[in-house]
């Protein structure tokens, strides 16, 4: 039997003719995966054809929204992932289910070999091949883009050489990845720094100075996952979906930044996840009225740390599970309502109710009923500060 | 000669009250220190006069305008300060300052008890008590409304009992505290959460919402300083209290949360920081284009720890030292121009150029002219994932 | 009824004389109890007889050395908690377990208020009340140390003018707190720094320099706990207590320190701790074989945050149990055996083996059968170092 | 002309033997650098003629033992650096100044490559080439144990084929490394971690088990700086070599442990750091006496981080730069004494005394003077504890 190289598919133009290209390259049958993961675009069954038509031996679709959902954006969700303070992992997200779903095909087809189609100087070459280090050390990965220096213009001449059933004419400008938890827009003149997004870029949102209505929204928390929206239970990916629509007509979450890349260079990124960065938001605000001031602050460090390692690609490491584990520890009243207007590109939060509030109207009014004791607050700041008033005291000894 | 108090003077009914009373009740002359934080509001020298009508030893108003924003806005900056990762430290800031002119004109005037306003349930006694301890340990402390349950109905009654020359029928639902850096609001309606703001709460800003024309401005940093506004230099000072109007007039940085407060409560606070948010912005965005990737990394822990230190009043005191020692070294090469749009409540990136950017183009694109060797990745990714590929081993030889 | 007060007794002096005292202050009853934590030291029943002689209503001895071992003492070993790198944490362990056990008491004999014997300046007082805050927000307080400024000569003379069953005339020069953990010993010519202790200060360790033949012992752990000495299964009790003895033979675990007091000030404290310094010191190196390097680099940061929220009386809070869970998780491979030698003052690791180990022979070797790949080393030491090099070409290019 | 090599030069079989081999390979002349680190061993003109011999075009030798103690080991010490809390970084130091001068040698003869002997799976090739990277990019990199897969097997083949002047049948069972600051020992039967080291296994030091009569030792410090020992004023090189002497001499500094490599693999360690190891000791004593405590608390974290830099090889970096100014300025009170006894594997602090001393012996006392105002206690204990104590109710209010 000859090798079999899983493949992960997306339909576009440089997996199709990888398929023929890695069938040739490496002597072997090409199982192509194609996951969704809510990315919208083509129906995944034209997907599933037109691999088999470019020549692969298998063609497997996975329907994985709901999996991506709950269990890699409802983690970022609890960790208020967001790189650098801003990005929420869209693409880092992924590539880990994706794998997970390659290893399956590769267990159930018999292939030895992985590929993708993921160059030699982004994140996701490591998000991948870390993720298979993980779960199937013992398969073999092929990133032609990287390992065979297999450029986009090789493929088309490749394509047309061969009459492959793809569309060559058509150049997008810019490089795109885009999932249920939102978009990420590269290249073309966004390269150069200083260039600002035009709307063209943007897909999942308006543009947010378009005057509309404000649309309120109130989004209901268990646990830290969001389990309703206006009073309708919903599944997280239900949520995220309709969240995205409502926000994103909004104009909600669009972002530009240059990025620290894990390959060690800075790269110009354009995102774009209405419905992610009005879940932090959201999020965040209720973690302020449920979560203590101690492991609030701590918390701040652990999502931090959480969100490196998860854009770093090490989603199944036991760093990230252990950080996991602190992390749906502290989500434990991270119960309750957020009310939420999304206008003008903002999802502000405007109430919050919770039953397991931290907020005490009788111990911070300073109305009637005030039941805060004063006389605590003098003994409390002269030793709070005691020990930076002894150090002031050295110093002036010092002089 | 009798004791000599020195009180932190506002202008405002209940530090007016003050000045009788605490001369009353401490058997001492009151020397009145007004501070111009760039608060706006009334005339220092009509608040200087109100101080002498209304009993005053002596009344000093100190222009602190510059100072506090070179020496307190600006460093809160570098910080790029945000406490719980969204107040800008509107009040924190400013008292250090305040005690340090108190402890002056104390010095001046031989006096030798220090007095003021706050109550014993917020953090601003914290600020006030622990500079002091730092700055003047020798001297004594007085708050009336927490040492002697001094209420505001109190005052009024005192006031109208002296025939003081102060207003007192005017009630503000709201307690404010105001500076250059931002304006705090809170009490009233605000103390049940599920309550939105109104469009009264806000000073400093106008409705996000109301259609306006986009301010594009072009904001040049030296060593993380703001230098200079669409290329014309200006002090710190200048720079705030532009953008406050031009980002304010677009609705720029308004604030609402549920904070932790440091005497161990949670309160609702609602902020209006135009200058500072756009500002904050900004400063983020070229740290992102000039400061390597594991210094911006660790930086981060450094800004919130720097945050929820001056936020509990500890201004003055060796690890804010230490930590804005590492800062400044982070910001050697903080220098360029950052271009944003302000409009509609946003203050939005569109541009950053420097000539110490470490974004390198010939690394970064994918297109002609990149320099990056993609065969390096390969050995890169292998030996980077190696640690959790031995774990996941592990766990599966274990299984 | 009259009112109860709860007083945590200890049988020694000051907490005898407590009992007569607070009845008549308070016009109470008092309930003792006194709790075996494995301090030694008297008979239990003597204890409890006394606190009856001296005048409570009730007297409560609890045996809690199991419960002390494996619920307080294992946390801490697997958190390696050492408050400021050196001190275990002997006291900051038993006070949240004697607050437990007067809840207890004060649940089954009535008592509305609870007593200690600590004083103001130490942070035993916080960790009582923390403790009780937590478990029973409703009881009183009372430490007639320092809220009644109650010393040692006042309560001898007032037990000697009540004839209490007491011995009065024995001064231990020293202040002493002790449990199965370890010891601590405070005050006396110890308050000055440059004085060096002296072997009277010691009482679980032999002095370390005399001659001795050293001892092997072999501790085996399971998820971290350690389960069993020499191939003989224990209870975490038993090991501790039997590593006390022979660690503490050879004068492991003595520390003279200098420390950080939460009230503000440093203080002198000198301790001995042979088990759980033997315990921690083979915990540690066990974890350096059995848990992969990012979770090891990450929780030095959490076990250094969990010993300064356990000295500082915080077992009782939110942090406190994600801190715990986040432990736990990291405990999963912490399985094998560590030899050591005991022998000198020193605790030596000189084996180490475990299933669960992620040292690989065949990857570490120099010698045959090395498996490591060199050839990857080359691209992951140029892209792991790139961002630095970039800074330092701009470097160069700004010089 | 030729390509000129500068070949790091230890003087051992395998890089004398690199000479002629690497002349040949790369059709280059070979520059030879050795650096004297304090390391003993030959004397360096014995090393510098042995190059020549071997056929280099130059042979240097660079005198860097001062350099080494001051620049390197003095940084080291100021941040208390033992990574994993244990290793004191004794070849991590010495790898970035050997390659400062391999650099200052490739400017002053021309040489376009530089070549060092480290292999592919160890550190030393990324402290090496993270730090050429960083001062000198333009330099091209040869490791030829990585690179040509070069043994020590062919090492001897090819000198006793080209008949070079070297003894090729000695054979050292371990791969040392040592210097000022310590030695390395590694490889051999250290290699099955149940083994125990032996006394074979160490040079640096005595064994502890052997009576001895105690030595004791007052180290001065300024700004951290050790400058003096029993009141001798001395350079940073000459105090820590006459402590690994008297150190040394009582067996102090033994370490034995199971490593993280930052190639991603565990390694066995053996080290022996006496003066290092004693000089951390005193020092961190010296910071308990001086150092705030939130300043001491958070500089463990930066210490931690300092000491992951450097093993790293990121000496040459931003992040360590920034690291350094905080600690820099975290030492400005680190002055006084430190008594030690060194006996028996131990360096005992047993006192210390500071002009800059935070122990304040009047609130610290519990006997006559004692200047803390225990009635400020309470309150400070109830405001402390209030998060803990309202998130405890919420949990009772929701069970």
């Amino acid at each position: 039997m000859p090798d079999r190289v899983v493949l992960a598919y997306s339909g576009g133009l440089d997996t199709s003719v990888a398929i023929p290209y890695l069938a040739e390259k490496m002597d072997a049958e090409v199982i192509a995966v194609a996951v969704d993961l809510g990315q919208g675009g083509e129906n995944m069954e034209t997907i599933q054809k037109r691999a088999i038509d470019c020549g692969a031996a298998e063609s497997v679709v996975v329907d994985a929204k709901e999996e991506f959902a709950a269990d890699f954006c409802v983690p970022a969700l609890l960790a208020n992932a967001l790189y650098m303070d801003r990005y929420p992992l869209v693409s880092s997200l992924s590539r880990p289910l994706i794998v997970k779903h390659l290893v399956t095909a590769a267990r159930q087809f018999g292939g030895t070999v992985v590929s993708h189609g993921c160059t030699g100087k982004g994140n996701d070459q490591v998000r991948f091949e870390a993720g298979l280090a993980a779960l199937a050390p013992d398969l073999q990965v092929i990133a032609p883009a990287r390992d065979f220096a297999w450029t986009r213009d090789k493929a088309i001449e490749y394509a047309e050489a061969k009459g492959l059933p793809i569309e060559t004419s058509k150049k997008n400008p810019f490089s795109i990845d885009q999932n249920l938890w939102g978009r990420a827009v590269e290249t073309g003149f966004l390269e150069d720094i200083w260039n600002g997004p035009t709307e063209e870029v943007y897909a999942y949102t308006s543009d947010p100075a378009r005057p509309r209505d404000p649309d309120e929204v109130v989004i209901s928390f268990a646990r830290g996952v969001p389990v309703a929206l206006d009073g309708r239970p919903l599944t997280p990916y239900a949520v995220i979906d309709e969240l995205n629509r409502r926000a994103g007509a909004h104009g909600v979450g669009r972002i530009d930044m240059v990025e620290d890349r894990l390959v060690g260079i800075k790269s110009r990124e354009v995102y774009e996840a209405p419905g992610a960065i009005a879940l932090i938001t959201a999020h965040m605000e209720l973690e302020s009225v449920t979560v203590e001031r101690d492991l609030a602050r701590f918390k701040r460090g652990v999502d931090q740390r959480w969100s490196e390692l998860v854009y770093d690609g090490l989603w199944f490491s036991p760093l990230k599970d252990a950080l996991d584990a602190l992390i749906a520890d502290a989500q434990k009243h991270v119960n309750g309502e957020i009310r939420m207007t999304l206008h003008g590109g903002r999802a502000t939060v405007t109430g919050r109710r919770s039953d397991d509030s931290l907020y005490d109207f009788s111990l911070a009014t300073y109305d009637t009923g005030d039941a805060f004791d004063q006389s605590l607050a003098k003994g409390f700041v002269q030793l709070f500060s005691l020990p930076a008033k002894i150090a002031a005291a050295r110093d002036t000894r010092k002089d």
